[in-house]
């Protein structure tokens, strides 16, 4: 990964937002500057260098991972650790007084940063910094795109232990246990979230983790699930019908169906992630629809499974080619049923590539 | 659970702690205060009211799920739906004005600290509320302690097929594998961390996730895992040796079980968390292994894999019945091996009990 390239388009977006440094704290973005992948780290990044702080228990793997940015190990916290550190360094920081060093707002807490602040005194003052790492992050480099690329792959196969293990009577979780057993064993680092295994009733949860239930003899069943490969996360939902679906329930998948497709469809660079969003949302309201398709189309995908851009109403990102999101407009009725279909896409030059493999026509399991 | 009673008693300290109403929005605490176990939502405490905000992906699910709060289901984050019911509630919020709102500072970011501020104008002034919630659930109460006591049992059992997997040439994924895969079909809603195999060099990482790496013919495999069953975590570590384990194995192997032992021993009310941590701290330096300790001792566990108490040099927080810690120290010599050894212990009125039913006693896998 080029590590040291992103570090060196950060330090050139520094002096445009008018920062000395910036203190990277969300680990993502640590992961994505310098390659560090453990849980607990700091990394400060000035004009002149890279510096990058963690504790005793990651003396190694800090060694081992992190690039183009000097390790130092502190006993305390990273943060405060790289606060020390300024104090003692400032002229190696530009030597202005005070510094103006920023933080990432989106992601440090209030206590930290106060902490952050005590700890700095008035050497340097605090700026809340725009979005620079995830504003990188959410075009991914051809490296980035492969990886994407394996972990959907990876978790697309997931879908056919699904198809195996779904039956009337089976435990949700037990069909999630399956798929997460196949996941590890292929080598995903983890699930990129809990797995959705919402069956009947259930699946008008939009969120409805795998529980306890037995999937009914007749309904659908929605799989949302994704993997952690090598970092980077995959993101997929289908629905399937338990039993012969009726026509009302074969109505409303074709309706998700057809947004799906056509929001899909819509993804190409130049256009903005609302109007998206605005494509799927219409053509549930066309299809009298509309209220029940309650959350956003979609959202990016990367080393997080939930990242910049969201793909929802009034959201005013441009596509560019790089980009990678989900496609996962749903309909849910309280009580009765819900049907949600969801892809990975790339935007190319000309429009966009479906990254996940796997087909869309309604599945009945007998 | 006995939601109605905890928000009850938050209730009473919001006056102590100068405050007309609390927002809470870290998901453990609103989980703890009302039930809710979903991925968003934010719940308002104050002196005459309970309000539940979220948005309409759980709809079904907050209704199903909330006790004594009222629920709110609006198309916003769930902060600034809180936010904007405030403003339009201001009278029943006690009709001071500007009301004193607590936020939890430990937990909020600063840019949504600052939205909340913004769209709460002149009503409300945002304080630092003391972690009011977290202190609550530092003791559990008996339900609790029994669902924690059914997840260390459940994780427990995990050891099992950990010794089964184990061999040389086997991935520590795939150890991971089988072990995740048990505790899934045993009922786990998920692991309570990222599973821990680190065999050879590796066990010398105290954070060393499974990987590819094949578990060599002979070296320690430390063990640390645990699940989440019915919102409870658990966690333990065992560290076995592969092939004979030479002097020097069972010279450090023993360090650690006597200084793991001893800080259990001295786990009794009235005692600081501080005071057992340094309990192992000097029996390693005794053994001169006190550098190669190279973390804290252990950690409170509960709806958090880590939460409050920190069992931690320097710490000054008491131990009281119904306090749930680990007791994990550890020695890691860098590009040699490591050893660590994990139990979780509750606090009784007379000193504790282990939870973990796990022998300690040096397991050769031949």
């Amino acid at each position: 990964m080029d590590h040291q390239g992103r570090q060196a388009r950060l330090r050139n977006e520094l002096g445009r937002s008018r920062l000395d440094g910036l203190l990277v704290t969300h680990l993502p973005n640590i992961r994505y500057l310098c390659g560090f992948s453990g849980s607990s780290g700091a990394l400060l990044i000035s004009e002149g260098k890279s510096v990058f702080f963690t504790d005793g228990r990651y003396t190694t793997q800090a060694k081992a991972e992190v690039q183009g940015a000097r390790v130092v190990i502190r006993r305390k916290a990273a943060a405060l650790a790289a606060a020390e550190w300024m104090k003692a360094n400032r002229t190696s920081l530009g030597g202005k007084r005070p510094g103006r060093l920023g933080i990432e707002a989106q992601h440090l807490t209030v206590a930290a940063c106060n902490q952050l602040a005590q700890a700095l005194a008035s050497n340097f003052r605090l700026r809340e910094a725009p979005p620079l790492v995830e504003s990188a992050r959410m075009v991914k480099d051809a490296e980035e795109i492969e990886r994407v690329r394996a972990a959907v792959l990876l978790g697309a196969g997931l879908f056919d232990c699904a198809l195996k293990a779904i039956r009337p009577g089976a435990k949700e979780v037990e069909v999630a246990a399956e798929m997460e057993y196949q996941a590890r064993r292929a080598g995903a680092d983890q699930m990129s979230f809990e797995t959705i295994i919402a069956s009947g009733e259930r699946s008008a949860l939009p969120h409805g983790r795998a529980s306890d239930a037995p999937i009914p003899a007749t309904g659908f069943v929605v799989c949302d699930f994704g993997v952690i490969l090598a970092g980077y996360c995959s993101d997929m939902t289908r629905t399937v019908h338990v039993g012969r679906p009726p026509n009302e329930a074969r109505r409303i998948y074709e309706a998700v169906r057809e947004a799906q497709q056509a929001a899909v469809a819509a993804v190409r660079p130049g256009v903005s992630v609302g109007e998206v969003d605005g494509v799927a949302r219409k053509l549930f309201q066309y299809n009298k629809l509309g209220r029940y398709f309650t959350h956003s189309t979609g959202h990016g995908v990367g080393l997080e499974i939930h990242e910049a851009p969201r793909v929802a109403a009034g959201q005013t990102e441009t596509l560019c080619p790089g980009m990678v999101i989900t496609i996962e407009p749903g309909v849910y009725i309280p009580g009765k049923w819900g049907v949600r279909i969801e892809d990975m896409v790339v935007v190319t030059e000309q429009g966009c590539e479906a990254l996940t493999p796997t087909s869309k026509e309604l599945i009945a399991i007998a």
